[in-house]
């Protein structure tokens, strides 16, 4: 019973979406202002629902940082207003003309930018993410089913309830999002690969390797991140220090914080102590391999420790005795996430950035830049350490596909296959009339 | 030790990528200038291999159109060598800025090509499709293990062995091609989600499920073509008889030929008396809904019949009372491929082309045409009928992934968390200097 209800909303997403891949901007964006105004009108609602979520994970005891990021309050509700009012004002992705040919006189190609179609994404706690994924799929004409974390239940079931009627009323076909309250929904959604284009999954490594494991559907995968801090031995000192402080400690669970550190032996007996002093007035605890331990006293890092992902307050360094050893090491433990070079040579920036392969190559900076509000994306529905449709933060370009759009007068191939016509492949400038 | 043995040459080929994704573009076109010297150069040994295959396939009794795709003559020679020479000459896809950002001052995001890395290709017996293939991975920076057909085996060696001296000695990192010869070979290769990036498995829809049922890794399916001519209520007659004429006989076998007709009941009197005289030169076998029995005595279709790729010399032909009638039979037993209407209203076109859930939708134009080779793309790996990474006709562009480099000058997160600094967000117009 359960899996013909998620089939028949699987379906009824299916027809939403290919409805709403054929709205204009206006009708999109006036819809997102409705949301806006919706959420502003209904703050009261929106606070108790997730005062009772909060009370609830209280007496189950949920840890303290994820009872913060539970916490959705008046401050948080004028984040993602400001938010949509962003999203609002960033351009139609849909209709975009990506490539323009003239096959022949009087047949011309178009690469057209539309929705992926229906999208599920199972993701954490925060009802901030319920309302960005949501807007996100919206601006990009994307239907979507969402299963959000079980302690925010009450509160991502009045928002579901506040943006489909509020969508509805402005011309947004019913069933484009539906909240997933349970396990078995989730389940269901798996198996649903003639409806569901793509699954987002966030969350650790194991949980998006079990969706893989389960799902025929196609997987973005948001995963671990295991990210690199290199100091090269053409390293300025006191910038890579600055740097390996924030990569660890701006703040200690996200994916994009350096879990391990690599020092090239010639800079080592400088860098190390100056890290060990800024790191001590944050309490990372540091593990450190042979040729690091001989320098500053620290405990041992095994080879475990290369490939953990802490989201805590401890730092892994490695020594290495070159460049290449440093990016060999990043391929081979890291998580193609976010790594960085610190180093003044810029050969050596243009090696590491072009050798290590990883969604991020980051030059003389923090990998804590890694995201899509700082990229500029608006939004993200999530980081992707996939290598396939999108990497890295995934904004609403990520969400996108295409289809060639050619148009003719009559045009058949046999008179090309007969020789008595020849294609010209011309570059077109101009953008799809359909 | 058959898994250890194609585990080794995965981690072979994850190795040989990386050094090629650091090649520059001269490299690459020399190495695939060898190429087309040492095809060239050994003709003699390439064409006695696959008359030795074709020798063998006789005696197996391979069907006429197989052993047709199997030869691999001095001309079919001769057309590889032109593709490679207009490979050359098309632009480097590696290495392009396809977003530049100023996040801040002195910290700029650059969004830049590189390699997909290890690409897994399995397809059918046709050696042309080899070299293709390997030079189009080549050009696009990836490894690649190819499993062709059992009926080109000998030719697929030689292809192999040519290919791989000729790339080494212009500087190619060893490893980067690997031909596989077992079905052993396959099976262990869909294991290796540790260092293949993509599979592309070239076949029919139960053999592209078979794959994805069966590895981890993602899959770009090229699979069936259930392509649609819908003839619409403003089409012109001729246009669409001549049409579905080209569509449906120009190459039976191809996935973009059509297998349903759509006509719309205003025109049908006019249209279907046409297309059955124009058709029955072709010895072209038709089947009908009752509402087409009616107006031609041909076979009566079934519900199956809408869902069948026929590849052969039969068409199904449906009445539809509407446009949308028309989308809505396409979106639920097509395949995703190529659809085309014909009609001369600009509205219906419109609709069609935005509604219908397809890679490719065609105005007044055959479905013959969807192939790179037609859309100007140099060549194809496959037509994919997914809708993530790459849709349609997949050239270079879609061999590619990208990667984010971010350039910075020691710049760290918390000076923005805390208000110190703000981010500028401004396009750039210059391309990644790394």
């Amino acid at each position: 019973m359960e899996n013909t209800t998620m089939s028949q909303r699987g379906r009824t997403a299916k027809q939403a979406g290919i409805a709403l891949s054929a709205t204009d901007t206006q009708t999109r964006n006036n819809a997102l202002a409705k949301i806006a105004e919706a959420l502003d009108a209904r703050r009261t609602e929106i606070v108790a629902a997730n005062s009772r979520d909060y009370a609830r994970s209280v007496d189950e005891k949920l840890a303290a940082p994820l009872l913060k990021r539970l916490t959705f309050d008046d401050h948080k509700i004028d984040d993602v207003i400001d938010g949509i009012k962003s999203l609002i004002a960033l351009k139609d992705p849909l209709g975009e003309t990506r490539l323009a040919t003239e096959l022949d006189e009087g047949l011309d190609l178009y690469k057209v930018t539309c929705p992926i179609g229906v999208i599920g994404i199972i993701f954490e706690s925060r009802p901030d993410a319920f309302v960005q994924i949501s807007t996100l799929c919206l601006k990009s004409g994307n239907a979507v089913l969402l299963k959000g974390g079980r302690e925010a239940l009450e509160t991502n079931r009045i928002l579901c309830e506040i943006i489909s009627q509020a969508t509805e009323a402005a011309g947004i076909p019913a069933g484009w999002i539906q909240n997933l309250e349970s396990r078995d929904d989730v389940s269901a959604m798996l198996a649903l690969d003639e409806y569901i284009d793509l699954i987002i999954p966030r969350g650790s490594n194991s949980f998006v390797k079990y969706i893989i494991d389960n799902s025929n559907i196609p997987v973005m995968g948001h995963s671990d991140g295991i990210c690199h801090v290199y100091v090269d031995q053409a390293a300025d000192i006191d910038m890579a220090v600055k740097i390996a402080v924030d990569a660890k400690t701006q703040y200690v669970a996200a994916c994009n914080t350096a879990e391990t550190l690599l020092v090239h032996r010639a800079v080592a007996d400088a860098f190390l102590p100056a890290l060990r002093a800024a790191l001590a007035q944050k309490n990372v605890q540091l593990k450190g391999d042979a040729s690091v331990c001989g320098i500053i006293d620290i405990q041992p890092a095994t080879a475990e420790d290369w490939q953990t992902e802490y989201l805590d307050y401890i730092l892994s360094i490695k020594m290495v005795d070159s460049l290449d050893e440093a990016i060999d090491h990043i391929n081979t433990y890291g998580s193609g996430h976010t790594d960085v070079i610190v180093t003044a040579d810029e050969a050596a920036a243009k090696r590491f950035t072009t050798l290590v392969d990883s969604a991020g190559v980051f030059w003389n900076c923090s990998s804590r830049f890694s995201d899509g509000f700082r990229f500029g994306f608006g939004a993200e529905v999530g980081i992707s350490t996939s290598k396939l449709h999108a990497r890295g933060p995934v904004g609403l370009d990520g969400l996108l596909s295409y289809k060639y759009k050619l148009i003719g007068h009559g045009n058949i191939v046999a008179d090309y296959a007969e020789g008595k016509k020849s294609f010209t492949h011309q570059p077109l400038d101009r953008d799809c009339p359909l």
